[in-house]
Order: C-alpha cells, then sequence, then structure tokens
C-alpha cells in the first residue's frame, strides 16, 4: 500500500464514522487546501471527492460484528488533465473543465459518479463562503449539507501535524538544501559577492532549483539595512544595497518534493546600542524556545515565555513565535501565546521558532529555525544564525 | 481630494444607499482582497472597516431635502503597523495586534471605534467562510449582519474595472518595463545567453526590480520544450534547457506600485508538422479575438469564438481566453465562454486575451497580450509574440 492510500483510508475511516458519505476538497486560486497533494499527489488546481460506504449499524448484541475499514473511493477533478497524468493517483480522474470549471455542477458529478445515495450527508470545505454554500444546499436539496470547522479537511490538517517517514525523508532533503545555501550566503555576503537584496535572492532561486528543489516555499524577504524594520519587508527585495552598517534580514524558504523549509538569518554590521541590544534579546528568547521544545510541552507555553522575557526588557514581538511546517510553509501547530492555538508536542511535529524584533529607526532583527520532535526529544534541522560581518 | 479619497466616497454612497453602517474588508493569508490597497493604500495583511452615517430618509413632499454626499471613515487595521504608517492612508489606524488577530475581536473593536448603532446593518466579506459567518453573528447578536455576494468587495470589484487615470499611468509603466525585458529576452535567447529555463526566470526577477517594478505579479512560468504540455507548468521553472527544438512557453507578469502586467511568449525551433499547425491556430486565434475587442462587444462572444476557430480543427482549449488586470493578475472583467461571466466592453477595462493549445507529446503554444480599451477604440499595451528560432 502506497503512502496516498493509507493517508486516503484514515480519512476514510473518519467518514464512516461521523456517517459522511462524501466530502469535498477544493484547491482553487482563492481556496488553498495542499491536503489535495498530501491525499493524491496533484500539485495544485483540482477538486477532490471522497466517497465511503456508509459504516454498517452494529447489530444489537451481535457480536460477531467485525470492523471492516470502509472502501474508500477518490475522484480527482483536476484543472490540467495533462499534469494530473503525470502526477496523481485517484480511482477517478475527470477533468474540471467537463464541468465547466463550475463546483456546483461539479458536485452534482461527483454524486452521480460515485453514486451517492439520496439523503446522504456530503461535507463541503470549511471554508466555503456562506453564500456557495447556500448554493450548494439550493443544488443538492436532496442531500444533507455539512459545512463546519470540525471536517474531513481539518481532520486532514490535524493528521498532517504528525508527519510520516515520506514526509519526514523529504522535510530533511529540504533542511539539508538549506543549510547549505545559508552557508553559502554567509561566505557569498562575507566575500563581498553578495551586495544587494537582489542579489541574495537571486542566489537564493538559482541554486535551490540546481539542487532539485521545486522553488522557493514563499517569496524570498531580503530586507537591507534601511529597510529591515518590516516584519515582512515590502516590497519583498530590491535591488537596494544589503548587509551594511546596521541589521538586514534574510528570510527565506525552500521546497523540495512539496514540503517546506522556513529560515531567517539576521546580518549584522557595526551595530548601535540599541541594535546590539535587539540582536542580543532575539538571540536568548530563540535558546529559550528550543529548550522548551520538548515533548509534551504545550506550544503556547514557548510562546508566553519568550512573551514575558521580551516584556521584561519593554520591548513587544509583532508576530507569533512560530508555525509548523509541511506541505504548507505555515500549518499547524501554530505556536502563538493564544488560547485558542494550542498543541501538545508530540514526536513527529515540524515547526518554526521565530522570534523577532523591529524597530522603526533602528531596524529588526529575527532568527528563525525548523525543529523536529523526535521520540527521544529534539532535533534543529536547519542552520539560521546571526551572522556578524 | 486624492484618489483613495474618491474610491473611499463612492463605497461610501453605495453603502448609504444599502442603508449599511459598517462594511469589513479582509486581506488575510487566505483570503486576499487587492480593494484594501486600492481603498488605503495599505499594500496587504490587513483588515479594513468603512463606515458611514446611515443615509437620512427623504422627508415627504419636501423637496429642500438636498442629497449630500455622506461621511465615510476608514479604520484599517494592519498587521504591521510600521509598514501602514508609511504607506497607507485612513482616518483610523489602529494594530490588528491589539485584537489578538482575532477577527471576533477586531470587528467588535470597529463596532466601538466608529460608534456604530444598535441594530445597523453590518456587513462583512462575501468570502466569509460558513461556520466564521455563525461566528460573527454570535459576536454581534445586537446587529443584522449581511454576508452576500453582491456586497461592497463585489461593488470594489466592479469599480476596479475601470481603470482611473492613476491606475492607467502605473499599468502603462508596468507594460512599458514588459516590453523592454521582452526585447531583451528574445535578443538573449537568440544569443544564446539564456539557455535555460532559469536563465529566463531570473533575468526577468532582477531586470525588473531594477527598472522599478516591485517584483513579478506571479511566479514566473517558463517551460522549456520538454514540458511546455502544462497550462502551468510545475515547477514553475528549473535549471531544464529552454528554447530548444520544438515549442517553449514563458509566461510572465510584472508589478509596478501594484499594477500587473502578464504576456506569454512561445518561443518555436525547427517544429514538426504538428507544432507548425497549433502555433497557426493560435496565431489566428490571437488575431480574431483582439479584433474583436470592440467597445460595447460582449467578453463572451470573444471567447465563444476563439473556442469555435479552434474546434473547425478540432482542438480545444482546456483554460479561459483572458481575464482582466490591475491590482491583482486575475480580475474582472474574465474573458471566458460562460453565461454566468459576461461583460460589455467599456473604456477603461484592461485585460489579457491568451489563446493556447497543449499537447502531451508537441508541447503547449500560449500567446498572450495586455489590452486596454480607449474612448476610441482599443490599445494593445504589450508586444508579446511568437518568437521563431
Amino acid at each position: 500500500m502506497n503512502h496516498y492510500q493509507a493517508r486516503l483510508e484514515k480519512i476514510g475511516d473518519w467518514m464512516a464514522e461521523e456517517g459522511i458519505s462524501l466530502v469535498m476538497f477544493e484547491d482553487t486560486e482563492g481556496r488553498r487546501d495542499a491536503s489535495i497533494r498530501w491525499l493524491t499527489g496533484h500539485p495544485g488546481d483540482a477538486l477532490l471527492f471522497l466517497a465511503v460506504e456508509p459504516a454498517a449499524e452494529p447489530r444489537n448484541g451481535d457480536a460477531s460484528t467485525v470492523s471492516v475499514s470502509p472502501v474508500c473511493k477518490s475522484l480527482l477533478m483536476p484543472w490540467d488533465i495533462i499534469l494530473a497524468k503525470a502526477y496523481s493517483r485517484a480511482d477517478f480522474i475527470i477533468p474540471y473543465n467537463e464541468f465547466d470549471r463550475m463546483p456546483r455542477k461539479a458536485i452534482r458529478g461527483a454524486v452521480e459518479k460515485l453514486k451517492i445515495p439520496f439523503g446522504s450527508k456530503i461535507e463541503i470545505p470549511p471554508v466555503t463562503p456562506y453564500p456557495v454554500f447556500l448554493d450548494y444546499v439550493g443544488e443538492l436539496s436532496d442531500f444533507d449539507i455539512i459545512c463546519r470547522d470540525r471536517s474531513a479537511a481539518s481532520h486532514a490538517l490535524d493528521m498532517r501535524t504528525i508527519k510520516d517517514a515520506e514526509e519526514l525523508a523529504l522535510i530533511r532533503k529540504a533542511a539539508d538544501v538549506t543549510n547549505a545555501i545559508i552557508g553559502l550566503l554567509e561566505k557569498n555576503v562575507r566575500s563581498g559577492k553578495i551586495k544587494t537584496e537582489a542579489d541574495a535572492a537571486l542566489f537564493i532561486e538559482l541554486e535551490s532549483r540546481k539542487r532539485g528543489c521545486e522553488g522557493t516555499s514563499f517569496e524570498t524577504l531580503a530586507a537591507g539595512h534601511d529597510r529591515s524594520f518590516g516584519i515582512h519587508a515590502f516590497p519583498s527585495w530590491t535591488s537596494a544595497p544589503f548587509a551594511g552598517e546596521g541589521l538586514s534580514i534574510l528570510d527565506f524558504g525552500l521546497r523540495l518534493g512539496g514540503y517546506c523549509s522556513d529560515v531567517t538569518l539576521t546580518f549584522v554590521r557595526d551595530p548601535d546600542t540599541q541594535q546590539q541590544k535587539m540582536v542580543n534579546l532575539v538571540e536568548k528568547a530563540a535558546k529559550l524556545a528550543t529548550e522548551m521544545a520538548v515533548n509534551g510541552n504545550e506550544t503556547r507555553a514557548l510562546a508566553a515565555a519568550v512573551d514575558a522575557l521580551f516584556s521584561k526588557s519593554k520591548k513587544r514581538m509583532p508576530h507569533g513565535l512560530g508555525h509548523g511546517l509541511g506541505l504548507d510553509v505555515h500549518e499547524y501547530p501554530f505556536i502563538r501565546n493564544r488560547s485558542d492555538y494550542n498543541w501538545k508536542l508530540e514526536p513527529g511535529m515540524v515547526f518554526t521558532l521565530e522570534p523577532g524584533l523591529y524597530d522603526p529607526v533602528h531596524g529588526g532583527c529575527r532568527l528563525e529555525n525548523d525543529i523536529l520532535m523526535t521520540e527521544t526529544g529534539r532535533e534543529i534541522l536547519t542552520e539560521a544564525r546571526i551572522i556578524w560581518l
């Protein structure tokens, strides 16, 4: 059994438990969902429908009823059929075009193709806009349409927090390439070969592809000393000078076989007292957060500890402490000081820790590395660092 | 009055007509809306709230009631407050952090700050997921929450189909830089300086920034002769050879002052009969579509004509014929052969025309240019072409 099949069956089990006959996943321009790639290998722009036979009600007192995994059938509707045939596994593949690229028609087509019985429960994605929800309900008035946060889509996101062996292999590869590039970036900034934001960003673009990556996992943020004050520099990089006097931030990630890395380096040259203080605090925060990355600890505790550390020095971090990494560059678990975002750390989780401080005058400093929780503790996958010039 | 104020007032007029006291716009990771930039200049990651005094009911028989534009107040809640202060105009700016980056708390905060009377109509974005909609309704039970397709957000999108003078100036600049780069790309491919997909993509990244662009308007698609079969090549570019024997596609766009260009070139070298036929058909389709770009014509008619042309040769285009361009690289008007997407062409509209054909064996060919409708006809802003090597 390949890993796509194993993942599909887990969703199928969940559907059977919930009594849901059909679920829809959507990965389109306005509503991205990498779970379609996770479940089928298809890299983007598609609808995915999963159908199971509803689980038989256990007969009263009949101990012979054996729990059998339900059969889960998959129907992929890709925008690009040629790409789908090259990359994806699904029981059925029908071009989205056959339904005029209209979700309403597509869901009706899935109901027919997968022979969903009238009256069954059909779950649509929890991100479905309210007006579109009403539209589906109108189209499928003979069915019971469900749209809620706790969904197959959220179940897939929860499952994706614990990476399987196939995923870890790709994440490790992405981290290795990232580390090689970090080394070269430091060398080339020191030698003066990288002088501008553009030099740094283009170097990453090219070297990552040469080493087998699909590309960067987000637009590289190269903010030279004049504009490192922004959390996410805008524009993301320019031909302005980089790594001159003060603080320069380089935040980049790679994507390999779909899986993301995400690191931030800060380059420091002749810092003033304020800058020196910010850098020291950020390094201290990174050390503290990393030490607290222990199985069983709560993610919120890490974020709260860093917030407390900064606030002792009357500083405030204007963003979360970190986020999960996988097929998405931002996924669960989120490492934030918020009661509604809290996870217990477990083996197989991969996430960033990225304390940062920003000042309109003195610029910004951020240090971000990727952590993998293992059975025996933690592993720091990446080698981002403060680079003193 | 600056152009942001002029745009805000038009939304304010619409709100007063609809009897809506507060509207919310959302531009966040899962739900992008460039209208916040259009209305305030803020380049990304924020909520925007607009409030108007409800229009006074005209008194019966009182001819002296003069229609006065309602006062429209804007409250921006940016993720990055430093960036907001540098780029945006709004009556009030409060960091999203003050509401713990929670939309529920933020909308409650806006109601209080803008003193929205109990019982008023409050409109949330039409892309609000159904479960989140329920959440807002719970939070604001003293108000009348509206979430529908025909909304302030859609009204802004409709207004954005007709570009104003400030927008046209930026679009023309983006097109000029695009044309300069097209010329250099042709020259460098012919001379052999550009040999790989990476060479082409990185050249565009660098040259666009040197010429004042914020960057590319989407990930450049450079598909060499071995993989031009996909509508959108995956990965978008690699270090594979480019512009060898057969068909190679280069689809790129630039962003300048927020505004996008979007063009596609096809490079042809020693084509076989099939490839030659595809290229001829695509060129014919581009000519036909461009000639039909006449004020008053319906966008659907253009797409239908191209579909008919291809189907006479037993070919089928697996994507739409074109799309509007502006702050978004895909916006209204869409040029598709679908009854639910139809616009009458009008002066001020800017859109692409991009016929293409794809074959798993012979590869693909697409030709895409950007068209501006003017009072006197049409103007082809860009100079993309089939390049014979």
